[in-house]
């Protein structure tokens, strides 16, 4: 694996070699790589989780991250993204995580430079590592991924998540259903009524309304919202014993999802933020270090 | 101490375990903990010397500072703090520092999460390391509290350092008078005439005019100001023998103080900035170490 | 050297120093050195490029970094420049890189510090530090500078690079021409027709048409400019055997330079990013380690 752009690029058995590492690192501790390595997080697009994620994992790995500000970035200066990401390969970068509004940013990059990619998000397309944070803390919880019934239930169209997320898990050999606004559907076939889907979805994952991409153009309040398509308390009281609730946060509380069950004992939103130090730590090590890798000769003892 | 929020929550013999602890690190130097601490800054509001400060101590402790922007984090996407703060204790992070502008922002947090709080300054609140790095200043130069006349001389009503130092110089045994514009003085009894205090004051501690928080509605000019209420050069050649100036920067020239006292002999202001450094490690120390903290044992040894 | 402020402070031995020991650097690596050293990027103007590069050149010295933000500094509440650096070298550091908007700005600092200050940038000043990897690129390159002819082409009057550069290869002994619009030459003498020059010169270093410094005042379209005064694919053609294209970057494609030419055999633009690393890290060397500096002694090994 020489970047990390999209779910649709990697195998069932890249996915369980990532899944594997993270839980070995988990389980015994995120130790400094023998080399030193120099990475930059560019987060062209705000964020606090993804981004702050990284950072710690890299630190755990002992790499140096070289800042990077968007807002007072030669991009401002009309450069294209090809020519800032020569320019931190020249300087001497081993590994870039980009988040960027525009959907499919790589495929101009991709092939055309040493330093590694790795996607934080793209604009409404993919966003592979909270999708691998995903699959880790289900097969955590719930013990693998076949026969699953997984609900992505929101804003379906706009979400990187709900695609990394649908793409992975049907390839693991779950069923996907999408819950939401029929106009925010996008391709997928999607249901609009909780009842269809509450009493018999193993995975309730829930997706943020993003007010920021819809201008105000809503056609229902938040309250309205929260009640016809959110998880209020009275639905969750109907879903079937061990399921489990996920959220890529940050959450709007009560508007998907009832603010008294962000924290509820169905509730992994948390535990996904923690999962997602040792999946990032797995992509950094496993990108960085390539071939040479010793643990992907171990890969095959399975942690779950 | 768990969290460091105000001066109120501190006893005497907290305030000089800190104080003695800050004068160890100033003659034996700071050093590296044996153990790694991951801390992250988080200024809502902007700042120089505090974060710059504080980014300083972390270093020389040897612990890992994960940046945040609070312009692009998931606040402007309308999180919580509790769900920000949350998310920042599941990445992994042990303690963080916050300036924010709501006053007693803390107090729907405490009690709520493990990892430890550092306030930074609160909106027209407190500023606790800022008072401690203050009142550590008083005690190298003066060499104790009790008998002390401290005027604080400024913008009282809106100032975190007035109230958190007031707070702690009467607990510690001081006399602390407030001059100011009479519209300025909040709830505490204030003159407004120079010659009432400026022969007797052992301390002279200066207040930035906050002119962002008047929003232009001033009633005088930055000169007049500086005629009536600010130190002048005539009125520091009345100041008694050994008596000092404070101010907790940045400093407006030419109005709270004239700017050739900046750094005249009395002036201790750039003496603060170094001072922040070692009570802010002292903090960060006794917070992140705890109980097992073995100069808690040997804090008798008063330095001064 | 204390400082790093103008090419004009800097005499041939002082130059020769700095080139040789970034050459040491580039065949044997960069190394931590003996001691921690605290430096902070001042920069008050947009720049990828030059911070990143100190950035990636500070860690692999084992310098400590610590972050500063222009639009959340003091600086917004109206503290002095001077008040600023006084601050950070109570704090504790031990050399600053500034970039800043006002030409001269060091001229009200010099000689009031201890701290270091290195010029990352003046307005429409100097830029020493890119002028010193563009010599150094140019003898890696050319082997020397005695009467190479040497065309800088562009915004002559905004750049802080012609002028770095100009003083400098003069005093190296080469001859520089000029080729702008007439009302962009400021006080050089200039060309403004490629044929005059485009068949003897050995170096083409084309500057950035700086937008942003003309508010949209520019009297031809991006294509008119490069017809005109851009090197086009027609003109590199013309240039003769062993000649090089350099340009400080960032690169606005198809005005100042046909895209096409970016990375083309002649163009030296992305190894000037790469020895950009080598030359701060020489300079950063130098002025923290001062005297005591083995390399010094060992100076008259040039590597050229």
């Amino acid at each position: 694996m020489k970047n990390l752009l999209s779910m649709k690029d990697l195998t069932i058995d890249e996915i369980s070699a990532i899944l594997d590492r993270a839980a070995m690192l988990k389980r015994y501790g995120i130790r400094a790589l023998p080399q030193k390595y120099m990475v930059s997080n560019l987060f062209f697009e705000p964020s606090t989780r993804t981004k702050m994620s990284f950072e710690v994992a890299e630190r755990k790995l002992g790499l140096e991250t070289i800042p990077f500000e968007a807002n007072s970035s030669s991009a401002v200066k009309g450069e294209t993204l090809y020519d800032t990401l020569r320019t931190l390969e020249e300087i001497g970068l081993d590994a870039v995580v980009i988040r960027h509004p525009e959907e499919g940013y790589y495929e101009d990059l991709v092939g055309k430079m040493n330093m590694a990619i790795i996607n934080g998000g793209d604009g409404s397309g993919q966003h592979p590592t909270q999708s691998l944070l995903d699959l880790f803390t289900i097969k955590e919880t719930l013990g693998g991924f076949k026969g699953l019934n997984v609900l992505i239930a929101g804003d379906i169209s706009h979400s990187r998540v709900a695609k990394s997320n649908a793409d992975a898990l049907v390839k693991l050999g779950a069923n996907v259903k999408f819950l939401c606004p029929p106009e925010w559907a996008g391709d997928f076939p999607s249901v609009s009524d909780w009842d269809e889907v509450i009493y018999t979805s193993d995975v309730v994952m829930l997706l943020r309304v993003q007010h920021e991409r819809h201008d105000g153009k809503m056609r229902f309040t938040k309250e309205e919202y929260h009640e016809k398509y959110g998880l209020t308390v009275e639905r969750e009281r109907e879903m079937k014993p061990g399921s489990i609730i996920m959220h890529p946060a940050p959450v709007n509380r009560d508007v998907e999802i009832a603010g008294s069950l962000v924290e509820c004992s169905r509730s992994m939103i948390y535990k996904q933020v923690e999962n997602g130090v040792y999946i990032r730590a797995a992509i950094l090590e496993t990108i960085l270090q390539k071939e040479e890798l010793a643990w992907e000769r171990s890969s095959r003892v399975h942690m779950f």
